[in-house]
């Protein structure tokens, strides 16, 4: 196994980081590591916003449910889907591009090519051994987001990422069964074999969540996901993406 | 610069492949590799098809329009949206968990899940001197490609993604200026500014085209993207969308 293939299994989300802020140099790198990723037809359909101010990152915190390590980290970033550059483009060259900004088709583009670069973001960080969180809290209130960060029309921030030297431990988290991610040739979607995987995943994770807490957790992952999928949360986010000028025909 | 930051920065699309199977040794890694990527409160919500069947990998490179790298490759991955467990899981556990499913909100976390799991899998790869393509094409028919995979409703294929050994040579593709994609504590919309900058990468991407075709080409980075976006393209995925049961509401 290769340095970078334990880099990536090693991944933890960090919660708790040093107070040592970035300096400039490694922020270059984190970035252009996420520029270096593929990108859908060339289009490079997102921005990131390093977040440096203390006022706008206690207000990120406050969004993002008072969470703490969106305040404290050595460095907080915001991805977004943009396509505010190739409306301008698109005026400049007089051509009519609003129709393709518009679809279904480009929202996800835009979401995709904005995750490809945060993960090149993360293994960077994490290779440099740095910890890594990211925050999708923020969707809690993206009108607010889009107020603090000053974002136009076509652009969506999708989440964060805390960035920092972490403080503390934290343990990997157990994965699905491969069998139960990865197919071959067809998709299997038989029942009975998916209900017998999960059940032994459930296994797997209360074990993890005794052994973590002393017998106080033992939570099933089918639990879990049936009572966090049962709140009916950020039923927003339709009418917000729709009116920043994404997905909508 | 370490050793995965230089594979990040080193990543080029291959197209041309060594005809040489991955083993199921790599495979494991590659898909472990995704696995190991964050995921939105633990949903995990993608699923990976390894197509390995002649037939199928001949029809989705028609589909992706004649790629032949789909077909020619040492392995060929199709990353899916999946909610499909969570509903059953919704079943067996007696919770309401639909209006949820059918969420913008649980879209974009689909995507977002899908594409970190990618993006790791496309390092680890590359960690192994193996090349990659992200597959965009296969959207060109997102129907046909879940009659090929027999999908069930509540997953969408994504993308594919093509990997094997690289044969032949290919480049790295220079990409905007940081100033352009990164801004701090504040979206930067200045016209003028904007402008510049991308008048300047203009010239970059003038000159890679120049020298890689003997001055064939010199195309322009803003008017490739107006002309793209200028194409009404893949209009019918909202519709494809919706009908598999996502972004509803």
């Amino acid at each position: 196994m290769n340095q970078t293939i334990e880099t990536i299994l090693n991944h933890r989300s960090v919660r708790q980081f040093k107070n040592e802020a970035l300096s400039d140099e490694q922020i270059r790198t984190i970035v252009q590591s996420a520029q270096a990723a593929s990108t859908s037809s060339y289009i490079q359909a997102y921005t990131i916003i390093g977040v440096k101010d203390p006022v706008k990152k206690k207000k990120l915190a406050e969004i993002a449910g008072n969470q703490s390590y969106v305040e404290e980290n050595g460095h907080f970033f915001v991805f977004c889907a943009d396509l505010y550059r190739h409306e301008n483009i698109g005026r400049w060259e007089n051509s009519d591009v609003i129709h393709s900004l518009e679809s279904t088709e480009k929202f996800m583009v835009a979401l995709i090519d904005a995750s490809l670069a945060a993960q090149n973001a993360s293994i960077a960080a994490e290779s440099m051994g740095m910890g890594i969180c990211y925050i999708g809290g923020i969707r809690n209130d993206l009108e607010a987001v889009s107020e603090v960060l000053e974002l136009p029309d076509r652009v969506i921030p999708l989440f964060g990422l805390a960035v920092g030297y972490p403080a503390g431990d934290s343990s990997v988290k157990p994965r699905l069964p491969m069998g139960a991610v990865y197919h071959e040739d067809v998709y299997n979607a038989d029942e009975a074999g998916m209900r017998a995987e999960l059940d032994r995943y459930d296994e797997t994770i209360s074990s993890y969540y005794h052994e973590r807490t002393g017998g106080k957790r033992s939570d099933r992952w089918t639990g879990q996901m049936a009572k966090m999928l049962s709140g009916k949360k950020r039923m927003y986010m339709k009418e917000f993406v729709q009116g920043r000028g994404f997905d909508k025909r």
